[in-house]
């Protein structure tokens, strides 16, 4: 296991007719195993980085905690591809996967949308800021811009811009699990705040920005129709196709307004990094 | 159900400070349960077009079935929101997510490694024909073009470079299930072709692959640091990075060589479209 997320590798570059042996980095994939109270869990399939994050956020995301108080203990195993955690409490073994058993016709969009009550915040973010974090966020994405091929998610103040946690992972999942999991474990509300994410955004990561109560979306690319729905019906603003100057409103587009650029002092709307 | 795989709806615009509704199109994304022998078995996210190739592929790629003969009937429930499918046999309800009981450590590498036997062929692809085929199949995604944010994934004759068929889902591995699905459908043979993928390749692809017996896969971006170990280890041939003039050859490279440009007889070569 690497610790920085990449993996060194020789492969043949072809250019033309022309082929050649060349060094480079692609992205780390290991399967992680999470223990939990002494029973495995779940294995994922991961970039090995942030490791006590993904656990905690997956832990929240999928609803068997509630806060880091709900963690008594949480460590690597001995042969490093397992995390063993123990909880304050005793759990009925969660069946993570569950599987329908509506005889007539399995889940439908009504089930799903049942799950989550609508996000509460008065939240309201300038168009600007929107290009602004963009920006910001993919500037600052260190393993995409040296392999490619891994996805990046990250939290933002919703007033200042500033990025709150940036990380990454060849998981779009892992990777908003990651964020939760920094937050509950530094105690950062998510609450007010707003996410990005490089990749395409689905149904489940709309279910899981809804479960952290994070009001605002920022996608570098496309929702699906069903993550529209659902941002629709939890009242989450759910934004596409960043680029430099535009942006699609999918959802909750009273979040956003037009401010012209000149009111906005520089030092408000300054990234980290600039 | 709109049956083009795309969802239309109205949006909002912006364009620096100045906003308006847009009409536009976005993947569809569906919640579609498969029940097999009267159970539900799964529910998938995916994008509900070409759902019996998906069905079938998703089964014989989970190692369900074996051939298209097992299955006796394959059809759609009356709410459309599930597949019904009966085997010719009885089957123990499969337990599809499974996870690892290995006190001491959870699934690693090498359990993973002794899925799949190594895939034998003697098929050999010339490098420009590697560079011909992600052309045609870019080109051929009809989906992604209109909508973005959408995967596909296709299967190509190695000696003519022609293109099978092609799919598009939001999800990758339900593209490569439905690739799975249609040849399975129409008795095509998977052997000696070349699998074509818009997305990233990690281990769960690889895996696919070699369950299709599959010897050559080319994707446009990178391979995960798993997927490489597993396609040395399977004797699958992985190429990345494939732009119009280059590529990268991270596994089995010996599948590929070089023949001068003009050795080629255009007829040899032309791909459909073209």
């Amino acid at each position: 296991m690497s610790d920085d997320g990449l993996h060194s590798l020789t492969y043949i570059g072809y250019y033309d007719a022309a082929s050649r042996p060349l060094r480079g980095v692609i992205p780390q994939e290991e399967i992680i195993t999470l223990h939990l109270n002494g029973h495995p869990l779940v294995s994922l399939m991961c970039t090995p980085i942030q490791m006590e994050e993904l656990a905690i956020g997956f832990l929240f995301n999928e609803g068997v905690i509630e806060s880091i108080d709900d963690v008594a203990v949480l460590r690597p195993c001995s042969n490093a591809h397992c995390l063993d955690i123990w909880l304050e409490y005793d759990v009925e073994s969660p069946t993570l996967r569950t599987i329908t058993s509506g005889c007539s016709g399995g889940t439908t969009f009504n089930d799903v949308r049942q799950v989550r009550r609508p996000v509460e915040s008065t939240v309201r973010v300038p168009h600007h800021m929107v290009t602004c974090m963009m920006q910001s966020f993919m500037q600052a994405m260190n393993l995409y811009r040296r392999a490619g091929g891994i996805h990046g998610a990250a939290l933002a103040n919703a007033t200042t811009g500033h990025l709150i946690c940036l990380v990454e992972d060849i998981g779009r999942h892992n990777a908003l699990d990651k964020v939760a999991g920094h937050c509950l474990q530094h105690r950062e509300p998510m609450r007010d705040r707003v996410l990005l994410t490089s990749g395409r955004v689905s149904a489940e990561m709309i279910n899981k920005v809804a479960r952290m109560q994070v009001p605002v979306v920022i996608s570098r690319t496309s929702p699906t129709s069903l993550a529209v729905q659902l941002a629709r019906a939890w009242h989450v603003t759910l934004i596409g196709y960043t680029r430099r100057r535009s942006f699609h409103i999918y959802a909750g587009e009273e979040r956003v307004f037009s401010e012209p650029e000149s009111e906005a002092t520089p030092e408000r709307y300054r990234l980290p990094g600039q």
